[in-house]
């Protein structure tokens, strides 16, 4: 296998969690990434593996074996990212040391209301505090706080796509926040990596099922950004969120049915992407017409979005779509990471979309 | 392999355009129907090769060889199954006897309206006066004109899940028929056997694609439905409908956003279910928050429903699932002819789901 | 859902371990098998639960509910279909009442020899004097015995297929036992539905693994029945057995290098096939140069076969490919049942090949 | 999206046939390579298309758009990646300048014996002999005469994992090559983008396919490389090759069954395969007894490979896996172009496998 070598200082890294597909993505990026070194990985279960055993396809890169997380050193990383369940996030974070950044990939930190947190995750937050100090790492929102942030929590898959698709036009008023209907689909990994009959190949081949109609927690999540957006933090926003499980196991596709603020087209939308997403390296905004797909943006950190009018007068559609392991999370970490660190944002995700 | 032979008097069937999905569909739902003779297969551009040609899992049960549909001869058959592309359907159904009973499963008598028609299909009808006599064969809703119907035009695959779902809450007055958000899945024979780039394995696979937003065909016959049951002819109702191509063969299922009638809730909608589909033989409401998925259809005549609330106040989703090729074709045009034959409805299409 | 009846007299059926995938299988076929009735389902872990809640898609159709086995009451049962992890199958069954006949879905009773069970499956076979009762399962070359049978012992899903394509060749001396060469290919289910993290879908999906190499139990299987075909029990037949994950649900199929014998030619072994196969309902012998697939046979119970001359002088290729669930385990299940209790052996088996 | 910039001197490079898979691929592997620009795709009918047109996934990376072939301007390339039909590859080639690079990705010049091509490609060779100076690309056993050449011959997908397996055991002596079985598997990419109805989604779904068997073009080609590593072009070396169709984009997988020469043994295979890959950038031997899997190598050019005992005495299987359209094909060709060109080999290619 290549290892990779150059001449950039570089920093070292640990991944909390690895044994998990956002841990796996993480390796799968930062083995590429000129600016990082791994030096270490947690997964408790699998303590004592090596990397090849937990991962076959990361074999022979020489990547250290997984420890658990109560053996690590943290005074040999200046980084983590953290795919660890929630409510384990919260106690683990709060011991590191200072001088470790924290790249969060659970749901630990995005909830920024104690109540909404324990009424949607069945529990207290144990970290409040650190809660208050996390950024929300939509990158593209939040540039300026990421750079400066210790701490960032970086959204869930769905609201990451959902949020840049609808983000822009609650901002400028050009559609309603109280009746936003977002249709989810998404791959199999989205499920996770844990033994579930229903992420089974047998079970969810050639099939397609809705789960967690209205009861998602990425609604709650997604809901607070708008009502952040929008400057309505004291309505009592409420979000349609119908998420389904597609048999494939990356990507994922928002299809967001909106209604227009009063005499606005589908073309203002269009107007409004272009001018908002012109020079973003990863959002990329189709021509008028076309249609995104998850096959545009396989293995890739990008986000493909379109708009188009609806039948009904007054309605439109916004469609995006990401990859869920990539923008949707891991490399969205990476890009977070490379702002934090002050690497160019783009550095170790170039790569172009696996197609077909 | 197995031939079926019993002691009912046989009507004899044949099959127009019987290289198709739906043709072959038809094929394999008819040689286990007790009632049933095939006795004519017709398929232009095959015509000369043998079944076992053309599909090869319907090899050796003794099926007649195709012929162009030209060289039919009429007085062989009671009824035809007409899978034609839409305008040669009308040009033929137009020259056959009126003894023979004729099942369409084309779009082309679905519409009523002659303009509606036009608009959609860019060609002028060329048999509005048989269009007259057609009758809509969603059969839950049409029986006693089914049974008295020389010609059945069999709903689209998507007007069937949807109106199955919406016609009864539209016909009730529990939902506003004219904010009808219709999301919609499909798996990969809803686009057909035609040789086309993106239904190849490799575009299609590991990949979910939009398609057709805001201009697919099914909407207007999808509008004139609605409109229909709600009384409101004179309405130029519009519906909101996104469809989509899931990496599946067969299955196809609708999530409905609906906005409910003031004071009614989502067990108003699941009240008005049960009452509607208590004795159906095919259509069947899930327990409380059991979702429908395509698994619990493929390869059977079934519907499966369900309602859920909306976390916006005042909405409520509709979910329903069919096997696109049954229910959705094939299978209801076989419901329809037990009808018109006097058949008992359910014969030949007791075919218990294959899972997994 | 469509009740079934019918005027055959029934006999009451029981499924041990109806919460895997043969015992859906078997419901499946069962509920539309026109002389039996469903009296009893068993699944420990699952005990007290509906069917509708372990397999949704079985929902409606008025099953029993799933108890514990010790709680089964044997007198309400002509037969049972057992579906029970090995080891296990044998205690139980040496517990049945003799009244009751048994068709075993395991792989308690396929080895007639205690020190080859013992060494393939860990442990000292607990009822070898049950086992020197049970009958080989494979029908095609096993009718009296299986008519005459209390106990029938299926074959296992690979040995179904390789048996079927080899045992008339080897039986007519036509190939040489010593050098069988089968590279087998299965759909997921054929791994059952017990969690496995190779399984799921985002691992096994997109993807096509060999598993067992040369340490597959199926291969003394295999060896036990060529041998005993052959005339050959003293020798320690061996053969190269390799199979392989494929990414889809349901199918099988084996490609079998062989070694002709002297003067033997690929047109010879077609020619037996016509002779062997001519009137068998389930195995259907392609046309010359038509190639087995699996999508001729999934739902079905049919197996599809052809031979083929190989580029090595001297040597030939057979390709025959079944529905693992189905002939390759609870379609020939019943199979064997309809011989057991003198019903037309393709009774409730008359189910064309679902395709596309 | 991301441009790519950095300081090393860039090579000018051409793809013909860009609107094939193979064309698709090595655009998605140049736009990364840092001393390639791309500046010529040809694609003749689909000319005057934008690559966004023609490949939605790699729009917005300022590639050039598609001309026909015989509008080339040959003055503004040093490499061309030839993906043509095979023939046509052969005149175009022969008229380009020789100041031109050529790596062909097709047919036209692996087969050294003029009329074993004409036998396989059904017309005589064209270009003969510009065939007589072409060097086989397979990367590992040509390195000299690839880093000399003007023309590569890049093998075909299924020799390349084939001959990555069996060759250095053919060299060696310790296998027969007069007895070598190939069960060859692939995904749908592998029978290229050209429409038929076999790679059609809802036909090659869900299914197990062989096909060509002992008539497959990559016979001959495997036959040529092993006659010429075991000396023996005088002999008319014939392989059983038998390919399947696998429902997977993406993946290839050979399992060879072998015949040890006298007195060795599958432990032999081994330590050969160490001792000749143990410097190998793109092959990977895996650890005793894990076994090779596609998931292994999707996206990335490696090779994996692993060696097992049979059970049938003095035989072995060696299996091994590559990406298709990667190693077995634009990814090889980028690697031959990197030595062509003297880069580092590895260059552009390191991309780790793309799991789950």
């Amino acid at each position: 296998m290549i290892k990779m070598s150059n001449n950039i200082k570089k920093i070292k890294a640990g991944i909390l969690g690895a044994s998990g597909y956002t841990g796996a993505e993480a390796m799968r990026l930062l083995l590429r990434h000129p600016g990082v070194e791994l030096t270490l990985l947690t997964a408790d279960r699998k303590a004592g593996q090596s990397v090849e055993e937990v991962y076959p396809h990361l074999g022979g890169y020489g990547l250290p074996d997984m420890i658990s997380v109560s053996d690590a050193d943290w005074s040999t990383v200046d980084v983590v990212f953290c795919g660890l369940p929630h409510g384990t996030t919260q106690e683990i974070i709060a011991t590191l040391p200072q001088t470790v950044k924290v790249i969060d990939l659970s749901a630990d930190f995005r909830l920024r209301n104690a109540d909404t947190y324990a009424e949607w995750y069945g529990h207290k937050h144990m970290a409040m505090g650190l809660q208050q100090d996390a950024v929300y790492g939509l990158t593209e929102f939040n540039r300026d706080a990421v750079k400066a942030a210790r701490l960032v929590a970086c959204p869930g898959c769905y609201p990451t796509a959902t949020l840049l698709a609808l983000l822009p036009l609650v901002a400028a008023g050009l559609i309603d926040p109280l009746d936003l209907v977002i249709d989810a689909k998404s791959g199999l990994t989205g499920a996770g990596r844990g033994l579930k009959q229903n992420t089974l190949f047998s079970e969810a081949g050639e099939g397609l099922s809705p789960y967690s109609v209205s009861k998602h927690r990425h609604a709650p999540e997604i809901e607070q950004e708008v009502a952040n957006s929008a400057g309505m933090l004291d309505t009592d926003i409420r979000v349609n969120f119908v998420p389904h499980l597609v048999p494939m196991s990356r990507g994922e596709l928002v299809t967001c049915h909106v209604k227009l603020s009063s005499g606005k087209t589908a073309a203002d939308l269009r107007s409004e992407f272009e001018r908002v997403f012109v020079n973003e390296p990863f959002v990329r905004l189709l021509k008028e017409g076309d249609l995104p797909q998850t096959q545009m943006v396989r293995g890739s950190n990008n986000c493909v979005i379109n708009v188009f009018e609806d039948r009904i007068p007054g309605r439109a559609t916004v469609i995006a779509t990401i990859d869920n392991l990539v923008k949707g999370s891991s490399g969205q970490a990476v890009q977070n990471m490379n702002l934090m660190f002050g690497f160019d944002e783009t550095l170790g995700l170039e790569q172009v979309a696996l197609f077909p």
